[in-house]
């Protein structure tokens, strides 16, 4: 079974778009304000909108895709508290409808309704909600809600303490994923994403999160940013830090997704990260829509980057592509087993 | 002959750590301002201060460094413009005598008095006196002067030409090195340092400022951030934004370091990025001071690295650890000519 836990829902019907349009139309004017949360769509609507993911899906041998709302569309940092949470239970609602429609290809992960400077504790009844209630196996954590001006404390600060203690007391693993940004410095997919992440990662070499939360687990994406690529810069500043080894210190409960769109980055990511912390992920009709015109394939298709990794044992193979997915997201793998799919012991 | 392109000065005396205290002091009670600028540091104290950089550059088989002040300690956030201006002159003086006292071990590169949302235009006397009078090769240019809150324009704002017409016509390139951050979510050499690079190649993408500017160049240090790594990712994006091939759009103008300190790192530069766009460099005595356990040898001993990819020409060594700074940095070259040591035709 191939498991992408990447994937993002950015083909919504317009429907979606003009409600958002609206609803921050109403915050200059409260006259344009949205009538009704009520977007119309209709469930052929929104199977027809997901029909480019299971395309890619198909041709390129998946089987199940973890998938959020848009990453850039969260853009915390956008209105007030009180948008951020209509707009985050809207998104995360369609990715529930779209999970329930197409329960074989589709599993839900939410986004918080996050917002700068307020504490994230207000994000516990959404997280509730999308878990409990919604089913979903894992949620987006946002590092950066101001949107690249990095106003809000560091993952190891105790501000964000309380949605911590309810991810383990869940189970549910946090991507750490930046949205859109709001300075110019900044492009979103192309500096913010890459930055957002190598910022976390050091960031919890810094702290020592994991002492006060054992259970806790992130999965950093876009292949860990530039960790991979400066992995000797982080054992040795983590060393000079008198850190223990990166891999007992950090590998416990930090995972890196394979999202990284061309062959010599994958070799470098499965050479210096272990197989056991590597997700298979593509994050496909996402930032890279291109083909490559030196492959003459899609950028984003990173399953084909990993099949040309001919080194890697048939075991480290199904870690990657699934074990290693029911691991870090334990109700996925309940999930499955309750429907028959249970992984191999 | 070895270059080392990338060499900060972070030994300096006590008395330079001193001077800059009581500066700092002086912002708040006047009365606390350094008596005189005179810091009343020896030719032979200088001598012993770089001794460590000697040490490595010898008992590593390099032969000359190009060396700057402290990237962190410019601290362009700091103070008022008056005070980067006092504390950059200061900075680059030493560097001058350094380069005076050792002029076969060292070569300057100076430091620009900018300040968060002050002109770079600013910075041209200082650029002029420190090429002119003090004869440096480049100059490092931060391009967040605000020391992690990228408050500033991007880098292909145009409230940047001025210094880049200045620098076309002094013939020297900017290595592109952020500084300190008093963002406490960017640890400065494991955060910020990376995200800078990144973020700066980015915006050379997304811009296109070698058509302004068609010989000003860019040294992208730390490897280009997350770059290489992603090179499939940024060459896709500049694809999705209609730009041409990135080798063609930018790579006339942009070099990259290696300042990566693990062999798959640099492995992964040498294979995605042509031999041409790379210039060997160490940081020593820098980022990361400690010994890789699983080599034996200083993290930041790069030259290693680069010594075990056997499949190197000598011809792409000659570029990589000579030609190409000669290239880059046109007045090392006519310098190195004048005292009888021209490179290779």
């Amino acid at each position: 079974m191939i498991i992408d836990i990447h994937g993002h829902y950015t083909t919504e019907p317009q429907a979606l778009h003009t409600f958002r349009d609206k609803q921050l139309a109403g915050l200059a004017d409260s006259a344009r304000k949205p009538a009704s949360i009520d977007l119309g769509i209709t469930d052929e609507a929104l199977v027809k909108s997901v029909e480019p993911q299971l395309k890619f899906q198909k041709e390129r041998g998946g089987d199940l895709t973890i998938f959020s709302p848009r990453a850039g569309g969260m853009a915390h940092h956008v209105g007030t508290e009180a948008v951020s949470l209509e707009w985050s239970t809207m998104c995360n609602d369609l990715i529930h409808r779209i999970c329930t429609l197409m329960p074989d290809s589709f599993v839900g992960v939410g986004q918080l309704p996050q917002f700068p400077g307020v504490s994230p504790k207000n994000c516990i009844p959404e997280l509730e909600r999308i878990v409990t209630k919604l089913g979903f196996v894992g949620v987006n954590l946002n590092p950066d809600p101001s949107g690249g001006y990095w106003t809000d404390p560091p993952l190891i600060d105790k501000y964000w303490y309380p949605i911590y203690e309810k991810l383990c007391e869940l189970e549910v693993p946090a991507m750490i994923h930046v949205s859109s940004s709001c300075n110019p410095n900044f492009h979103h997919t192309g500096a913010h994403y890459i930055n957002g992440d190598t910022t976390a990662f050091m960031q919890l070499i810094q702290g020592n999160l994991f002492k006060d939360f054992p259970t806790l687990r992130f999965v950093i994406p876009h292949g860990g940013g530039a960790v991979p690529f400066h992995w000797g810069r982080y054992r040795g500043l983590a060393q000079d830090m008198k850190r223990p080894p990166l891999v007992e210190y950090l590998l416990k409960n930090v995972f890196f997704d394979t999202c990284v769109y061309h062959l010599p980055g994958i070799e470098l990511l499965a050479k210096v990260i272990p197989v056991d912390n590597i997700l298979f992920a593509s994050e496909m009709v996402g930032a890279v829509k291109g083909i490559d015109p030196e492959t003459g394939h899609y950028y984003d298709d990173t399953k084909r980057y990993l099949d040309q990794l001919t080194h890697l044992s048939e075991t480290d193979r199904y870690k990657i592509f699934e074990g290693n997915a029911r691991r870090v997201y334990p109700r996925l793998d309940a999930l499955l087993t309750k429907r028959g799919r249970a992984g191999k012991a």
